[in-house]
């Protein structure tokens, strides 16, 4: 079963709203290699598991623990992204000229019309999660190298991104993901070691230079790049795979450690022009 | 943050096994009206919540804490009906006559090609589960009107389900889903009467009489019809919502409540003829 | 704006259950062919038509008009196909033996947990009707030419799922919309050839015998494969292009009437067991 | 069977063209709460009525009949939208500057691709209208409750939508449906009270102040809010539910009436440079 | 067996980038009436192909092997017209300002995400290529009825694209697809001729003057209308159908010949700071 | 551009007709793992390369040209498992009993309705192939890495799906694809040695026993396991990635040579009753 508290795996910087950078960076809430599919993916592979090799098990599980967490970092970046967009609108001015004209111009209309400046299930382009997504063909090595792919190809999206917009609402949560997206991409690759792979030069993928993203550095000076959460209440085996030198090429440890001090989760204000959240003098 | 005690929230019974009942109890998992809809419609609801009225937040978010153990205890489910089909196949009998032509003349053939006997994220009809279903439009009321629409539509899709098989594993499952379905529906349904309605003798929906599915009957001698578990690991104020009366015609108090004790999570078997796990002289 | 009367364009034959019949008519009903993407492509043509040549313009919507009924009538046929299926189960019988286990053998599963044995806006295999199909690019050839493929391959498709059942209820429809597909075929290359083509020996496509089909044949007795049904309550201009022999090669002329008398709607008895509709005892 | 009189249920006003405006209004009329939508959810649910509650299988085939009105009335507004836009383009003139280049910037590019600058079966994001959003679970308390957050919800996105322009094709549209909306949100309503629902303040959803919206005023003023209008050509039992107090907080009577006064389908201008309709000297 | 020389059937013209016409183009490579469905339509259409009339069946094969080429020729011009979108990039430039900001305003966002500025099996709408729209009935007066409304619609839908930019790229390659498309819709309109069909003054669709493309003309001066490429290796038996008058209404014969001599494929540079190739210092 | 010599890259076995077995070799055509993903992708890799390191992208393209005969190969295997299904039915017999009745029961009913007794591009499941499945991110690493894991996954369904009918059609196709798809997992794997990676033991994935496969076992004497063939016309620079050990635990050198000798293409029978091809009695 899961618990939660209520805390943020990282902090939602301020900045000016930017719904065309809120559209793009749905990719990785809700695209095909997003934290959605990372989530799904790992909860259906350690549900499926079979065998008695169970600290493998443990580490799939243990990083889909983290991928709810990560869900729910780029639901409030979107947020933060959206918030505002149009203007403050505080109360309900539909007679006056059409405040959202310029807000859409760039920006998924969803955005506003079915979330209330909120984020959504859906990609950059707009396209739904989908759950054919999901690879969990219970064969470990197949499942193992397919989530390499996925982290792998996580990170090479988000140096992508990063290029569209320098909000840094925006460049926090994606310099903090594609950190842990390396690290993820690392434990796996680090079980495959413990198969018989020698990665050589190889990782990480893409070659990036974690110099040009000065939102990576105070990560990676906490070596967030080379550690795996450990989000249980009760013991895991996943020490028995991740342990020893991390398949990167630089040289260091891969250890577990506990999860990070948490941050807290934003309160956003009422939009009465929206109908949001549409409470207003009925409680009291 | 999101932390795991490896604890199924309901016991999966054994019995033999039953690709045509795993088939259709997909719809229970990845269907418009399943778990992962209501998991992942909670979590965007609860992330997207606007406004200071925190109960609100907070049942969102404990509901949605509830059914990622529904998710998983439905995945365990269809991983024991399939289990076994087509015989034990312990070795590698390429050669001999096709052991699975009989398993998957009833079945969803994927549970055999992609999931090694195991689930998937479809519906009974094998289509991907599907991000447009979430309804997230931030405007409380309207969000927790569909909130009972969800949760009655899932009883009234599991009281048809149920009449498809006997088996055991199949019917232990829905029997507890039917009645933490009802809860969820009283849930939300006491929320809007702290907003106005009446409900009359509406509820539950379908009206449905518990005398008939025996296996509900257990946790409704232990009340879960009328309780929330609550799964935080910190403060809620869920409370200030649920209290009083029931919406459902009984007469009875709703509550909140710790989670139920735990059951152990299967292990299954190696099935070296499904090159699942696949590591069989690797780690040695 | 749109008017009804309670009336079906066909009668519906009364016989034994089969669920697997019905799954295949869903074609007929919710395919890519099917009288669902008629109704709605001939609906888009009409309001999006441009220029003055108005006779077009009434074609288009004459045609409309008649596929509402017929999306009604398959509507109907299925609900007679899988009443009953499983038994009649008229009470809450779930304690019981699955009664639904062999009825879902060959069945859309859907069609017991979203129906409650009745239609659904899918095809055969389970996909649901999809806007992409709606051809409507504004040129009038095109879309025309567009229109006899459609209802070419409608009566194609008809003539292949004819063989799959001798269900009086099934075949009897099917009987129906294979001469009225025809007419419409007809009426759309006999719009061409006001154009300028000359079908020569091609049409109608396929090149069937009409004798085969026993069902068909008392319609071609009414002469129901050369005319177009007129539902307007005001003026219509459709003469000006529908008139003259017939652009099938039976040297007959096609003309506009009236609509057939109609068939009463049959009323479905109260199931419930499936919780359908649900009244019981609420009304008093 | 289905009746027609060419006669629109609202005027087009006339105003620029505004591509992006048909854009995101396109939701209204292919999203998943759109009037599509509507249309099929309330024909499947009239078509696969169980039992001998006629009244209310007239009151779901009732409000289906409007919304093929409301339907037509979207696409023309749309039309109205894109007519005209990058200029008349009277002639072939391909060999000048590509005068579509501005148009298509803010547009859904297929409006100028597939539609000749016209109305497509997708929402304000380009998905096609889709099958599996239509509830009809035969169950009526079910059925009817999802109307009701259908309703709302078409409600809540069109006064969202409303601040995206102020174009006069674009709000005289969102203007009647929001009433109209609003209107079958009552009645739906109505007919659950009549189960035993009061809904105490909780109606309209979203809690809107009308006087924000001058467009609607007009009908307001007209009772167009409280009225079902009736387009049966014989006999409905309709009035045995729809009568007596509106469920909104107005204190007003719910009615049945005959529809309003028609207005004129508009003719579109011919468009030889998008070829359509492609007549050009053929039919001379 | 398909055989291969690194050739494309036409010239990339150079010019500036312009990814909003690079968005517009995908609707012909990956749209419902693009190179992939022709290609996959004709494919499946001579796989198959039922009976002994050969000469139809190498029909089919000799368009589906123009059509692989098409493909080919449509990835490289989207290619061409992303190439450098954005600035050149050189290196790891990230800390820089957003260099992709301007780029994503009116492009499909996921040519920067998924493409490293590259091509998508996509629509203009972003909706990924779908396999429904493949039309393979095994009728053969049906197939290539079809077959004349996809070139036709392929023609008519480039005219419009055709006015969305003046790029030299984008309208080179729509100039020779008009033109072979064109061809194409004769050689189905000549094989449906030798089985009955006078086609009159109705051909070509749309009713396009030539003289308005100037794109077009060199390729009309070489006859490409009228002509159908030759691929095989072997012999084919396609010239027993497509000889004599063309259909299109130009008085001109209609003739097989061989491919067209050939274009270097481009070869596109590196960029680093999209981490493609992303082989940097790792072949020394 | 792309050439073709009538010829087959592999025998078609003649066996009885198994339409269950002709619905799950779909996945090996259509499914997301199937010949028509693996054709697409290389094709878009290889268009989209990038950089100057011309032998990767012959050997993409290498194996894109293979996989054009694959789609063709398993196109022509469900064709043979459906002929004759449901009897031979030589004329328009449809006055008789429903000669599909048995036939559609455990079949994909589109094999009937849409092709006449023939292949579509859908999967196992009637899941239409889809665009979005296809990765071409740019990064020649992560491309690659993507390609193992298709290959392998490739490997690992058609050992499942082999267990699934002893069907000699059937398991000729899978016996000489599972052999392929190992090369071509070789192929990409040796592609990744030659940029750092050891892959030890890890190859093939899965770990399959090929003696337990006899349909493989003559094509393993062949060498097909560990060669490439070479499809082009022109000169190739493939083999100076593709040279030396094969990274499979053999032994044995991994090499480029000429495409096997051809089969011939099977010539199907008329279907008269399915008016297939229809052509019937026209062309005298």
């Amino acid at each position: 079963m899961y618990y939660y508290k209520e805390e943020l795996i990282n902090k939602i910087e301020v900045d000016q709203p930017d719904p065309a950078a809120a559209k793009v960076l749905q990719e990785t809430l809700g695209g095909q290699f997003g934290e959605m599919r990372t989530m799904m993916q790992y909860f259906f592979q350690s549900s499926n598991f079979r065998g008695k090799d169970k600290p493998f098990r443990d580490l799939l599980r243990g990083v889909f623990l983290e991928e709810i967490a990560h869900v729910e970092l780029v639901q409030n970046t979107i947020n933060q992204l959206l918030n505002e967009a149009g203007g403050s609108m505080p109360g309900n001015e539909a007679a006056d000229a059409a405040p959202l004209n310029e807000a859409i111009k760039h920006a998924n209309p969803h955005h506003f019309i079915m979330g209330a400046k909120s984020s959504l299930p859906v990609d950059a382009g707009g396209n739904p999660w989908n759950g054919s997504w999901v690879y969990s063909h219970g064969n470990l090595i197949a499942d193992m190298l397919n989530n390499v792919v996925l982290e792998s190809t996580g990170v090479l999206q988000k140096t992508r991104i990063y290029e569209m917009s320098s909000n840094k609402a925006f460049r926090e949560t994606l310099g903090f993901l594609i950190v842990r997206d390396n690290a993820h991409q690392n434990a796996f690759a680090k079980a495959l070691e413990a198969l018989g792979v020698e990665w050589g030069k190889l990782f990480p993928v893409p070659n990036y230079d974690i110099n040009k993203y000065p939102e990576c550095r105070k990560f990676v000076d906490m070596g967030y790049h080379n550690v795996q959460f450990n989000f249980r209440l009760d013991d895991t085996r996943i020490g028995e795979v991740l342990y020893g030198k991390s398949p990167s090429r630089n040289g260091e440890a891969f250890t577990v450690t506990p999860p990070p001090a948490g941050f807290p989760v934003p309160q956003l204000p009422d939009m009465p022009n929206e109908h949001s959240p549409g409470l207003v003098d009925m409680m009291n």
